[in-house]
């Protein structure tokens, strides 16, 4: 997808590759092991051309590899790469936010536990450097090494 | 906006409210201190009529509040409700992960620093109790007390 130079903010980069409600629900797809047109077609219930239109965009983004069967080169894999496998912090806190204010009354729908010691993972926060969690109030949102002048500018005045 | 009564899933519902670029962009803008349409306006470059139509979409699934100036009864504040401040995990999520895989080279153009400290938060992952952080690999997604009788024998499948 186009980048607009000017917006230099990851927030807005990412959401140019991943912002929209099919993107991610491919992407969570994936994540639960659907591999093939098909496959995400049949679970999310999606139109398929804007199917094919998210997938084409997550292989171009490099978030989705696309590899033809072996059997079939008309079908074709779609797997996460390394870049879409680290979305994975982003959904888990989409999940235990919808967790909480959404379905608090039905329980969470889906739990994910660490396979080593069935487990459930933590709850997906923003922690000090020993765990604690931070809430908005406590964050300072402060220029980092790529900031631009303008942001730069205003930080400051905050 | 409309829920589909059978999707049952939490990051499938989490999307129906801040699916969509802009409603992350409008959340990501009021934690960084916007408040008011005209400064909304300005600092997303985005048009009116999507930004009164994402922050009336915000205001009416309890994200924002919206609040008359006392100055001035046809200005209003728009303002995090603490369901909107919880969507904290996952804007630092994007954050990170942009930083991360657009901006590798520029260097993070913003940096979230605890406040009493001022040393920046943990990068948002997903981690065990003792605070390790676990790859999808190291994952099982399984059903938990809300999951739907379809939801149940898919993930029984796997």
């Amino acid at each position: 997808m186009a980048r607009s130079p000017d917006v230099r903010c990851s927030i807005a980069q990412a959401l140019l590759e991943v912002g929209g409600r099919w993107s991610l629900l491919v992407i969570r797809e994936a994540m639960m092991g659907s591999s093939r047109f098909d496959e995400f077609q049949a679970r999310l219930g999606v139109a398929r051309n804007i199917l094919n239109d998210r997938l084409s965009g997550l292989v171009q983004d490099g978030i989705l590899s696309r590899t033809p069967s072996p059997e079939n080169s008309r079908i074709h894999y779609y797997r996460l790469t390394r870049k879409g496998e680290e979305l994975l912090p982003v959904l888990a806190a989409l999940m235990h936010w919808g967790d909480r204010w959404i379905h608090a009354k039905t329980g969470a729908p889906i739990v994910l536990m660490d396979r080593a010691s069935g487990v459930a993972v933590q709850l997906t926060e923003v922690t000090k450097r020993d765990g604690t969690a931070l809430k908005l109030r406590d964050i300072d949102i402060t220029p980092g090494p790529g900031a631009t002048a303008m942001m730069r500018k205003r930080l400051a005045r905050q």
